[in-house]
């Protein structure tokens, strides 16, 4: 599969520009991802799947964000919405809807932000009915299932369900037009009388949240760091190329080539020094990640807390350094650099655009928080 | 003309999102500015302009720079040939090509870049001929006059010289397609056996260039510095605006209005002290400039530096609140905030792309000369 | 005076770093300032002063504290507790006081710290008696007069006075012992029946405080500005002199001389750059505050908000400034510029030490809620 | 022992301010590092040590660091020469001297500086002569051994050898007085004809050095990322503890205590994720170099670059964590935090102090180079 991913890899760096440009779905291209048998990461082998660590899928992750950072979003986002069904699943659950999964290659979409609650559902004779819209519905173009949360009973909590993304009333609309991340199809979805089977349901309000159940939220957190990382990465690889290639010294420069500017090579080293801090600290954090999701629902909250510290961590990181090495790649460029050919402008357009999924200000704030006080992340708050 | 000229803003405002996806010329908008009298400002009264100060056509391109710095660039690059021909041109080319430009109301274009030695010049019966490629010619696209630099004789240093935009032989070529700064006119321009008159030679290689002479570069310096700062000020008020009107106060808030949140308002406030900065050397810079340009052919090297420096310091402050400030912007808007048809992308695109102009590293390295060893600005690099 | 001047700097210079281990009083180079008529500056010519503008002085202060932050501490409360005395104080007071002050060379000190409410004064027979303490009193040690604040009737506002320094009962404590600034006589003051004149009273608790007498914040304010910056510049001062005296090229470097090597160059631009904002600032907040003292009782809030802004910015930049280059400055130096003899860790010392005076997050908060939403600062909190 | 050693960081943390005034040697404590059996960590079993892997010792060194940064130092150069032993020398000297070290709870010292070329050796009848003076011999004071590097045969590179440091003809100078790391004894020693016996010789300057000979040296440079870590470490802490015992809230703050501060909070949050970056970079680079330790005389140059490059990028981050949680130490405590019997400028002094070792320009430049170009770190150049 490696030779196949490379292969996949080079094709969405070479039309990543011009898709960037277009925005909408990338049919095509997630056909790509998903005969390259990408959807199967996560999946238990017991159902089917390839059940790599997730160390092993966030590094996957991360290669296709390097290239495209909205594929890379939506690939992740089919894996964490496997792993809400992992996690918050009955075995029959599991097992009947990842099967299906396999069998049909399935994409699955997120319906699950919980700052919208705009989405109700009531119960009918025969189950539950959805009525309202869900916005940032990262993936549900093109997918089979989607997940998602709604009010019932005006409870606080919202209810956590699965519904085929083909099902009667409901509608995908065209509302996403943003200045990066542009083919996530984040789209509103609207819910027009949707009925939902008892057995979709995941999670019910007045149900215990265990430390486990939570957990789902440092997963997703996670998605966001590696999806910064990987634009980050991208953007020195594109930073190298064109420095050993296009790039020229500064009238100034006493080098012949650009590679040999002191200056040149310091802000290579400082975007080094980025990366490298921010991988440490993402692939710290996937181990974690990963022996807290082997324990299950034994995961007590001191250890979920730890996790959710070691992610956020690894989020701010990324986070800045994302930022920095899109802004910064074209210091190392030059002027020449901004031809809008080229594209360089969109790693800076995404990793701005998802960096404002939950504010900086408040993650430093929960690291005060913990690190100050011992007061543990609040899963309530993104963490 | 205030009162104009805000109208101008305002419309070039709700415009500038549209244009700036559009890119290309913007013929409508410059037809404003010129019928508001803007041309006029920098043109000696001797000549029937408005002979302002450059403190106040600083200021004016600011203004226009925060709606749209494309057309800020356009505005300002006209005043900088405007100056061009005021230090470099005898009073006959003085008084005969800027009482044209009063009595046509035209604008002016760029073809001095410097570091590009491809368009040549050489002898013919009744004058010279100009045979070549000079790109990066902001302005040129619907002026009337451009100023240029060409190789001459082989000499290191080029001839300056004037030639109507309409010329036979005179060529704009449709290349200008960056990321930013899209309305700026910016093509390449072809000469093919284009006719000069010695009456429009401004400078002759082998001619002495005076101190007074190279504070053109320092004019130009601060043009880049107004820019940037017109984009910082541009992006701070659609942040403010946004906030007041459309910003939500983030879940663990306890602000009931975003302009209530705590780290809103301190990202409110490191923005401001960092255009409070960079404004107030950007204000002493154009004193400075000021008070050279109406010393004349006495400028001596010694004062001439010390505008260089100050042109200098107040580049890298504005360079560095554009690049903070319209990153920021996001942070106080939110995740809502990067809708495409906000456009709010446009002031990183715009300061990004123009903060390339010349490099940081050097222009810092230009000022530890100078403070540490009193090295003055070298005139051939930018300074 | 100007000679005079330059020769008490190179004495302060040539024993800062001694005096700075000692800590202590520095009587004798309090009696240097003192005879070089630098406690005239503030001081009306009516009654025999300079009367300086504040611009003139601040550039004083800033100077001797380039040399030495506490005496340029000690020197700028002087003038900061004359200031008092013009604000606040009725004709009869100011021609009394200041003319006493002439007369008989009076250094005066500070006992308004307001967020230190123990002492207490109440009324006699024949006036007022305090009692209790008060802390931070900069520059009491060998003062004459003291201006002070202190709770009368429970009222919040503290009634502000003025005492001789040697009246019976007053006794200043030994406890000044800090990091850095270490010769400013910051002691606490005990007060034990302490009598008060009524004539001596500058305001009582229930009296009007008008926007020109809280403009005595302003000026507090714009003392640490200056006092920062004076640091900043002679940790500047001190690094270019050891560049290029003592200093080695790196190993790796391809530089001849220190001065020569192009990553130190660009650490001086850099602290360049820092200088200049920061200066730029404080000589705008300066003239603010020169023309706000001139207006007087006259004095609008809104001015005096215009004020405290341009004070704070100025404050903010310095701070960051003072910061940075007293830290950067070992980089330029390199290892052997640790030597304790040398003493070049003073300057940290003494700006970190003031900067603690008040928090920056909330100075930024500060400039937020101005530039967010036009609210004034408030003068209670250091405005 | 590790009850013993959190008596020994009791002890040493409750006399660092003291000792830090008044530097020179530490006896006392140096005996109890000894007595708690510290000297032997790096030492094979072979030869009766404990054999840890370097992981171990420099999370030991790092908590020492934490409370006094000077022994933290002392004991981690202990290491460093211990392990010069282990990587230049022939199993008999490694037995022959190690097994004396243990026998006889020797301490070494270090004098290895390779850029001070003042120490010459020269052939005698019967082994080696050393005449002349190296500096910054950091543990010699009280140590039975040293390390040396000394000119021999006017070879660019230095012959390495082990001197008993009480051999006739050695005196340690009296020369080391800085502003921090004030009790590392790195005094200069001078030699004046001491005799060096044949079987001390480690290198000669002829011998092949080979990649794992040069590991000496990111052992070396990964001691001084554990020493800034742990001084960054311990004054968390101390900001920790004042916040919760002795910091009070800004007069415009809402909070109640200081603890609870949003912006005292954030900054927690600020200085936690310096640290988590530094401390992951660290230990990852601890775990590659014992990969390359246990790799011994097959280690290949690849494999030794990419340890090297693994430790240069903990060490930017350590160095940057130190600066920044060492000054940020004093925004959380406030202005009382400055009382020089706190002492909590000892964390920055020393951080600043030990940071000059070689320059974080080209420790970026060398990074830069290896990312950008592939080149890998230069031994000859502290990499």
């Amino acid at each position: 599969m490696n030779t196949s991913l490379d292969e996949i890899l080079t094709h969405l760096r070479s039309t990543a520009v011009e898709r960037d440009a277009r925005g909408g779905h990338a049919a095509a291209e997630k056909a790509l991802l998903r005969d390259a048998g990408l959807l199967r990461l996560s999946i238990p082998r017991a159902c089917g799947g390839d059940e790599l660590s997730w160390q092993e899928i966030y590094a996957t992750v991360r290669k296709v964000a390097a290239v495209d950072s909205a594929l890379g979003h939506v690939l992740a986002f089919h894996h964490l919405q496997v792993a809400t069904v992992l996690i918050y699943g009955k075995p029959e659950q599991i097992s009947r809807l990842l099967s299906h999964t396999i069998e049909h290659q399935c994409w699955w979409g997120n319906g699950m932000n919980p700052r919208d609650r705009r989405l109700a559902a009531q119960r009918t004779a025969d189950g539950l009915q959805l009525d309202g819209v869900k916005s940032f519905c990262s993936g549900t173009v093109g997918s089979h299932f989607m997940t998602l949360s709604a009010v019932f009973d005006a409870a606080p909590r919202q209810l956590l369900a699965v519904v085929p993304s083909d099902q009667a009333g409901v509608r995908i609309l065209d509302d996403w037009d943003p200045i990066g991340q542009r083919q996530t199809d984040s789209n509103s979805v609207s819910f027009d009388r949707v009925a939902v089977a008892e057995r979709d349901i995941l999670l019910w309000p007045e149900q215990e949240q265990t430390p486990f159940h939570t957990l789902r939220n440092c997963l997703a957190q996670l998605v966001l760091t590696n999806l910064y990382l990987g634009i980050a990465e991208g953007a020195f690889a594109e930073a190298r190329t064109y420095a050993h290639t296009q790039a020229r010294p500064w009238l100034a420069s006493s080098a012949e080539h650009a590679v040999d500017d002191l200056f040149t090579q310091n802000r290579f080293g400082e975007m080094h020094v980025h990366l490298a801090g921010a991988r440490a600290l993402a692939e710290r954090a996937a181990e974690h990640v990963d022996r807290a999701f082997v324990r299950g629902p034994a995961l007590t909250a001191a250890e979920r807390a730890e996790v959710a510290v070691a992610v956020a961590e690894s989020k701010i990181l990324a986070h800045r350094a994302g930022l920095f090495v899109s802004q910064e790649l074209f210091d190392v460029t030059g002027a020449r650099g901004t031809k809008a050919s080229l594209g360089f402008d969109r790693f800076w357009r995404n990793v701005r655009t998802h960096t404002l999924h939950d504010p900086l200000d408040y993650k430093l704030n929960m690291l005060g928080r913990w690190s100050l006080k011992g007061e543990a992340p609040d899963p309530q708050l993104y963490a």
